[in-house]
């Protein structure tokens, strides 16, 4: 099948299973290009290896008679279909809010009235619908599914405290009609969606508990460090600890440390600690009942205050060094300014503007052959559903699940820290981009909204949709006559989460090659140890610092459906063989392929080979090309990436099985919609969410497949992570790129490629296939001046409802 | 040692080891940026924390009032010392040449006048100096080593051909001292420099030889084709086949395949495989004795010419289909024009023009604080020598040694074929990149020289330089008073050579963290093999045409001299471990590090760890930080690589032993100075360089090392690789970063950062450390109309020298 209409033929091969409504993609771009009909004499050449000599099509006029390059917005266009993932409206939570008050059997108290024994409402968002009641509406032209929210419950007004996961719905509201109903079907323990909150009395236990124990140890601290840690505003040092709670024998078990406060506006607090741990036994709500455990200094263990004491005042103590906050802990510039670094660096500017449609109310955006919608939620932030390519649907969701931080150490805070991010959140933390830096200041910015006390904060422009030209073209190809080369124009959207001390930025991109990119980088502070007794673990990086080595560990979910629902994972091995062929009668060392299906869900969990050697695809084997291969899109990891080290952690228990392996695949479940919950940390034996359930032998073969994805490092930090970690040497990524998808390399299909005819020294012609080529003048503006309007969140009040009252806070994990 | 003063402090502790020349670096930027005295009086505050509220320095006049942008050239400087590593002169050259052709021993004919019994010179170029003799110079004040020119004779006035590699020298030449020596000393095999040469009759061999068998069987391929290959310039089909050829039991053979010529301007030839396989025995230079062995069709063997033409006049003979060119097999724009991509898609742009130094004659760069020299050979094209970070030499030498494409399939000649690419040249096909496309339009471009057959060619702007802003930033941390992000500028070296079908791109980034990135894509046309009886070594991915399997295998030489010569490999391996702590009675599941050194060659060849457990690292053991850790740098992969798949390939005997493993490290001496000749596949068995004997238990502890690096990929085409394959997939990098090698991030030195105070939606101040930020007008101007002035090599004849007539000609593989 040679020839140009192979796309198109490919096209109508498949329009069958493509939803009438999809017809609508790139039809609906209402808004014309400006200057397109500039074009409409090489409109006439484009096409297939014309010998067109373009010389004259070459505009000859001078840069001082050029125009202004005209910049435009994206492209608003209409969603095909309604966004059925993203969140709920606002009157939408304000009923929903307002319905709950009512309910007495809730027995709930408004957040900013409530105390450790009232019931309060932590969460109210939409609940995502199922997959199946999706597909019948976005592919099948059914109604929309019905909408829910999903509601958690801090359920403390009892001496056992939980959570409890609720739906309310279908919205909208009708009184007397809308129920509530305990939400476990997405859970692997059915426990009528309640998971024990091990943390309930978190007022009594910093203000009162913690306090008190720092308080009792004054002296000790002001020997130490000059500092005191008693509650007030001039505190010089506060007390920390693991995350999760240990969680031994029905006990609940905490660590903690001393840490030095900030001397300066930087969030420097994880770079300063003091090397004293204490231990102490918080279970249940009676506080009377909770003990000090034990005290750890210079690894020599007391088990009582008293002991710690008399050892301290002993003769002979071996007291230790601090970490004292300085510039060393800040990010601001210093040092001597480098040559030229004064001077404009490059930038990447948009002389077009965006050239993307977006449907901002529906959160809908089509990029060349792409197209998708954005949700954002509480618990993972951003996630991108229906992402088709050339009007086909390749992946039904693509988004973060979990985030771990999993920290080794000699002293027990590092060694019980593992951090399940969504406890926190990655929408909270979703913070406003800042121009010209997180993103080229030319993006398209669009705002994401969380739930929080009765609120409705709004994080602005937190999901950022740019064009960038890679540092490398596509293609290229030189001979001695000609030189053929394609520019490599990618689209990339892009959060960024702060949870903590660490700064995950998430992005995903598309290429013109039918590719996709799933990258996370991140940034921030560490979370340092104090250096005594721990060279197995981390690097000495400063005084009486050191580098604690952590894993991070993103687990994401892609669940691809490539040209139907039916999908296989085809293993494709290459492997060294000694053999004979027809032609030589001698043996000959050699290598070749061997293809092989994933059945069953007893062998879907598996790591990526060693060399590279294994190629994991998923494939449709119903659709083949014309040459009988089956259509696909291979997943291999672009940037490196890892599971987790530590095996059978003791921290994590079950909460995190998802970490165990690079790549995991489970047959499709409305009832199995994510690989964890955000409450895991609650309960780590036996976890909400025990992703090792998911695995029960089902088929895959031509199955709705889930893939499940760990990106990470390993991080053991050094010098070069202070005051921060970079971004450059701290990421890991995906690509999902086209396999026998089509018939050919479709970044073809792009005019930004040229080819110069030549020889001896002379250009015969330059092809530019009807590029813009115009010359202009650009209003270059350093991006400083936008950022004087960074504004945090802006928060509405959903109970009282208060849509006409905005106003603005930040909040961070502090 | 907290405080701002501690990049000055390593810089000064470290001053023993620096040449007193370098301390020349930076402060010979005799042109000063242009707009700096602009930022005095934000020079004022550049410090450290400062709680300026910069609002009144942003520059508020419209943008109608905005001057232009001031671009400028990169500043030229002068380079330390004079670039030993860099090529002869023009005269140098000449008078080399014209000295040689005096040398009666020698027997030397010119190449334009030679036959296939005639001696010639292949190759006149610098004798890359001994490092010992180079550190005498650059460290040490001593006088520049010696120049000698490095000669390959081509010998084939014998019944023996062989070439010779030879040295001349010491340059200048002086009649009657100047000497010639056999070359020897840098390879591992002590034959005085020669080396076989299995190709000499290449006339008689193409011309006679291949165009006999094709005439032999005109009438069968005029059946299968409607073609022939009679050598005339109609012939649509052409005969070519393996390389190295099979070199066993002292026999040389071939293995030819029929293939189509392209039908336009396209080299689509490698996607035109025909199926028809002829074998020969070309032993010897009596051509009166080579003999058609067989052939093979639809992978049944014929033992002679006659039994293929018997069973082809035979009924029932099935005869295949062929690969036609068309546009499937080109690379121009075809298909629908995706929406908006007629606009100017973004483009990175240099408002203040390029913001680094170049002696241009000595090829020497500085950017920001690294420093480097560029020489580029014959053999592997460009290579970095004595780059220095902060004053101090991370790298003594960093370049491409050898590139191998080893295919495998069911005929024998993909078979057959394992490319090792140096014997053609990294330097004669590192052509003109195209500005814009290969390269931003605003980079700079240097050029690179080459010789062949008594002139020197020139590729004019075949090395460029440029500076370019990663998507996204170096640092980033949010809390909920502030946000801090530096821009992630980075510095890249590259050039692109197309060897025959491939272009492979390589580039060596330096970025502000300190960390060096190598990285190598391929692009241009798979070498595709005839699709029949092959599912086990490829897919089938158009008419007639398997998607070859290959490994690209690039070894890369890194001659790491970290804070002096001395300097150890340790591994740092993380692993799970159960244990029990002075706080905990239970064992713990949890995960810690070891560090291990490699001691002595025995050990020394490795694959990187799975799960990236394991980090590579240099570091001198006699440097340490305050807080007692070994300095040094991190080598990790970034963008994945490979080592060869095959197991003591059948084609390659010894002559690519440095693909078997990712990391091989040795002790430098200046008798190992290269991993492989580009003469290696005339000897496969025997050859002149074999890897493997550089391991010999030499002790690796605190010695000069050498890191011996594979870059690569595993390639198993499919349809997106018709007609080129994309560099976005086909990539391969590794990252050198510093690993507690200063006391802190580095970037902090940069002013290209901001921090952005802000409370409940107000900013409250801008801070942006002296950047410049006025705002101004940018010419914009779309690149193609540079590419009119492509040029393609300049040529200049050295034998007999004539320097003033210099004229214009391209090569490539054909």
């Amino acid at each position: 099948m040679p020839g140009s209409s192979w796309y198109l033929t490919v096209a109508l091969g498949l329009a069958s299973l493509v939803d009438p409504a999809a017809g609508r993609l790139h039809t609906d771009l209402r808004r014309p290009s400006p200057k397109q009909n500039h074009d409409s004499r090489r409109d006439l050449y484009r096409g297939l290896g014309q010998k067109l000599n373009d010389r004259d099509l070459v505009h000859e006029r001078s840069l001082s008679e050029a125009g202004s390059c005209l910049e435009s917005n994206f492209t608003e266009i209409h969603a095909p279909k309604k966004n059925i993932w993203t969140g709920l409206t606002d009157p939408e939570a304000a009923s929903v809010l307002s319905w709950l008050f009512k309910q007495a059997d809730l027995n709930l108290t408004i957040a900013k009235d409530a105390g450790d024994w009232d019931n309060t409402i932590e969460l109210v968002e939409l609940m995502q619908p199922n997959k199946t009641n999706s597909l019948h509406f976005i592919d099948h032209g059914g109604k929309a599914p019905p909408r829910y929210a999903h509601v958690v419950i801090d359920h403390r007004a009892s001496v056992d405290p939980y959570y409890a996961d609720i739906l309310v719905g279908p919205l909208p509201i009708v009184n007397g009609k809308t129920k509530w109903e305990p939400l476990e079907y997405p859970y692997t323990r059915k426990t009528q969606g309640k998971i024990r909150n091990v943390e309930a009395d978190s007022t009594l236990m910093y203000d009162t508990w913690l306090l008190g124990i720092s308080t009792s140890i004054a002296d000790i601290t002001l020997d130490l460090w000059n500092g005191t840690a008693l509650g007030l505003d001039n505190d010089t040092i506060g007390l920390w600890g693991i995350d999760p709670l240990s969680q031994e024998n029905g006990r609940i078990l905490r660590w903690d440390q001393f840490w030095h406060n900030p001397t300066d506006e930087f969030d420097s607090s994880t770079l300063l600690p003091l090397g004293l741990y204490v231990h102490s036994d918080v279970t249940g709500r009676d506080a009377s009942k909770w003990k000090v455990l034990g005290w750890l200094y210079n690894n020599i263990f007391y088990p009582t205050t008293e002991a710690f004491r008399n050892a301290f005042y002993s003769p002979g103590f071996d007291k230790l060094g601090a970490n004292i906050d300085g510039t060393w802990a800040h990010t601001d510039q210093r040092g001597k300014v480098l040559p030229h670094d004064r001077s404009y660096p490059p930038v990447s500017v948009a002389p077009s503007g965006s050239r993307f449609g977006v449907d901002v109310e529906q959160k809908y955006v089509e990029w060349m052959d792409f197209s998708f919608y954005i949700s954002f939620s509480h618990d993972v932030g951003m996630t991108l559903h229906d992402i088709r390519y050339k009007g086909q649907r390749i992946l039904y969701e693509l988004g973060l699940q979990e985030a771990l931080a999993h920290y080794a150490g000699n002293d027990p805070v590092q060694s019980m820290t593992s951090y399940l991010d969504t406890y926190y959140g990655f929408g909270p933390y979703a913070f406003e981009l800042a121009k010209g830096y997180d993103c080229p200041s030319y993006a398209t910015y669009l705002n994401s909204t969380f739930y929080q006390e009765e609120t409705t904060h709004t994080h602005i422009h937190s999901i950022c949709l740019f064009e960038y030209d890679a540092d490398y073209p596509m293609q290229r190809h030189s001979s001695n006559t000609y030189v053929s080369i394609t520019k490599n124009v990618y689209f990339t959207v892009r959060s960024v989460s702060t949870v903590g001390n660490y700064d995950y930025m998430f992005s995903y991109s598309f290429y013109m090659d039918g590719s996709v990119g799933v990258e996370v980088r991140a940034s921030g502070y560490i979370q340092s140890a104090y250096y005594a007794h721990n060279e197995e673990f981390g690097y000495h990086i400063h005084d009486a610092l050191s580098g604690s080595m952590h894993d991070h560990v993103l687990n994401f979910k892609a669940d691809f459906d490539i040209l139907g629902l039916n999908n296989t994972i085809q293993l494709t091995n290459q492997f060294p063989t000694t053999q004979t062929f027809a032609w030589s009668n001698k043996t000959r060392n050699t290598m070749k392929i061997k293809h092989s299906n994933i059945e069953s869900e007893d062998e879907s969990r598996f790591n990526w080979a060693a060399n590279a050697a294994t190629q994991v695809k998923v494939l449709n084997l119903d659709k083949t090309t014309p040459y009988g291969e089956h259509r696909g899109y291979r997943i291999s990891p672009s940037t490196g990436s890892i599971h987790l080290t530590v095996e059978n952690s003791t921290n994590l228990r079950n909460a995190a099985q998802w970490a165990n392996y690079d790549v995991q695949i489970t047959q499709h479940h409305d009832t199995e919609p994510r690989s964890a919950h955000a409450k895991n940390s609650q309960d780590v034996e036996n976890p909400p969410i025990n992703f090792d359930e998911f695995f029960n032998g089902e088929n895959l073969t031509q199955q709705d497949l889930v893939v499940w994805l760990n990106l990470g490092m390993h991080h053991v930090p050094h010098t070069g992570d202070l005051p921060n970690t970079v971004f450059t040497t701290a990421h890991s990524g995906v690509q999902f790129m086209p396999l026998n998808y089509l018939l050919g390399d479709p970044s073809r299909e792009t005019v930004n490629m040229v080819r110069v005819d030549y020889k001896d020294g002379n250009v015969s012609a330059v092809h530019t296939f009807g590029q813009h080529d115009d010359q202009c003048t650009l209003d270059f503006e350093p991006a400083e001046s936008d950022l004087w309007d960074y504004v945090g969140d802006v928060v509405v009040r959903k109970f009282p409802y208060d849509p006409n009252d905005p106003y603005y806070e930040t909040d961070s994990i502090s």
